[in-house]
């Protein structure tokens, strides 16, 4: 692995001073922003999510908040997904597609009022293609990047750590549902909600000023917790089946070749600029979709690039995401694979960088 | 420094392969892509820039592609300079603003015909701003990220090596213009620019099976020149006065505040996004702007973020590039500097995690 070089324009968090506290060893760069990668290994940090409860710094889940009178209209143009009986206090997962039914991300969508949304978003200036369209339809809505910082409480243990500091409220909260809950006076967005399946919240830090001391609020509470810094975990995330876009997805990609059909309304999402162009895939069905892969054998290396799937010599998918599980003792990969090869159970050759490996196509996750 | 985490969402270059062959020792991430930074260290890397000639994968510098009947208008409604007078075979440096002229890049618009625009971003989406717009607008053109990636070649012995590879004719290349000149048969776009003040050119290579052999071609021919792998570097670009979108400036700032305002034509420019917004500052100029700053004493540490630039107690600006120059012996720095302290010589401090610094700034640049 390289090193990676600082610079102004790979943005520091409001939880950074923290990160680096913590003894962060790896990150990547999501939204031109820091995103923590590696505490004490994968393998450790991986182990510790199941059993305990970590604080992640996800201050890169930036928000493009929606403000004004056409705030609804311009959300449902993002997506397919119908959103006319989403309350205020929900969250949604929201498909965003262009004018040709390709991904341009998969944030969460949070309804603050009947005017007021934020999208938090996935790695791409989304904000870029939601100004373009709010501009080009001159609808009267603030297009922003607010001061908020989402930080996610995950683990066994977030129930218990979340109370503690926000009192046992939070505990009433219900998935992808949000409440809000005061820290030093000021009134924070806490959603059930987090990129992992270990359960948790996301708190969605408004105020810079606030990171720190939320963060050390956290750590402090959950000492006899065993609480410790984490992050999105690679192997934990394959294991359930949580995508990332740009590794797993592309604009190159449909909702439903994502396997996100069931986010999708669209034939009653009115307004969507998608809708046209994938009124057919979603009747008929995509042609290839997102499938869990396992790799058999030893360990394989860091997926950096498209590992291609064959059947002989028929080029059948790509694996995009791979790392090896310790509970399940094998490796676990996400791939996209053609409808000729995505039946549970089919037998395919995986090219990885250490050679041809055999792999078997799955259609649940390993949960 | 932290290490970086390998992944497919972090793109790979058709250059990759030369780039590690050549012993990267770190990048950045740019457009989601990975950038080198350092082949042997920052200063060697700096002298030999300097003497002799460095290949450099900028493939991060992505295209946005517009074709069609309505290219040449979508690319006016981008920018505040006026494009009526460019023809084809032509390179513009173009600030590009939103409705309220912020800047969202400062790419190179590569005018390949009256139809077919390239545009060479520094790092931001642009693509979805652009897909935004012509939507919005309902405009007859395609927008898209073609597979064109551009290889620099850098270095007062730039001229020799590419005529070498391409032919003599390549020295006839005038500074922001391009000519076609073929590899291994097939056209591709050279011009003479690039991210350095030292010369050079950049070659626009469509098609990616073609990075390698281009790759190699062009160290195999400059051996004799002492060719090596390279990469912008910091302290030359600083001293040049080579902004960095993200770093000195961002969608906070007008292209006046960045020194653009030369490149900036806000009143014949019909059609711009921007132009309502900027025709007061571009009459009046902006209150703040990008200087040089000299910081005295020993080497600062890498600017991760902005330092307070002070005059006692008032904050009178922010430093957001520095790098110890060993031509010049100093910290030569880029900052956004308000209106009352902007002119040459003034002194200022500079907060600095290493403490407070004395400052100088100046009008010019170090070249």
């Amino acid at each position: 692995m390289a090193l990676i070089s600082p610079s102004r324009r790979l943005r520091r968090t409001p939880f950074s001073d923290g990160v680096e506290a913590a003894g962060v060893k790896a990150y990547t760069v999501y939204n031109r922003m820091l995103l923590p990668t590696v505490f004490r290994s994968v393998e450790e940090d991986y182990r510790h999510l199941k059993d305990a409860v970590q604080i992640w710094d996800v201050a890169v889940e930036r928000q493009v908040e929606l403000r004004g009178p056409d705030a609804g209209r311009l959300m449902q143009m993002l997506t397919p997904r119908d959103l006319r009986k989403m309350q205020p206090g929900q969250c949604f997962y929201v498909p965003i597609v262009d004018e040709t039914g390709g991904m341009l991300n998969d944030p969460v969508a949070v309804k603050l009022a009947e005017d007021r949304w934020w999208i938090s978003i996935a790695d791409s200036d989304l904000l870029f293609w939601v100004k373009g369209i709010a501009y080009g339809y001159r609808l009267d809505v603030l297009v922003d990047e607010p001061d908020v910082s989402p930080l996610a409480v995950q683990g066994p243990k977030a129930d218990e750590l979340m109370a503690r500091v926000f009192g046992d409220a939070v505990r009433d909260v219900r998935f992808f549902r949000f409440g809000w809950f005061e820290f030093q006076g000021r009134p924070l967005v806490v959603a059930r909600s987090g990129y992992s399946k270990q359960g948790g919240f996301e708190i969605y830090v408004e105020g810079s000023d606030l990171g720190m001391p939320l963060w050390n609020a956290l750590m402090e509470a959950g000492k006899d917790l065993d609480v410790h810094a984490g992050c999105p975990n690679l192997i934990e995330r394959i294991e359930g089946g949580l995508l990332s876009y740009g590794n797993d997805m592309t604009d190159d990609n449909t909702p439903h070749e994502c396997g996100l059909g069931r986010f999708c309304n669209t034939n009653t999402a009115i307004g969507c600029v998608g809708r046209d162009a994938l009124l057919r895939v979603a009747q008929e069905g995509p042609v290839r979709q997102i499938r869990p892969v396992e790799i058999h054998g030893a360990p394989v290396p860091p997926c950096d690039r498209l590992w291609p799937v064959m059947d002989g010599d028929q080029h059948v998918g790509n694996i995009s995401s791979s790392a090896f599980s310790p509970d399940f003792n094998t490796n676990v990969s996400i791939g996209m694979i053609r409808m000729t090869h995505w039946t549970a159970a089919t037998e395919v050759d995986v090219v990885t960088p250490d050679g041809v490996r055999a792999a078997t196509v799955y259609e649940a996750f390993w949960q």
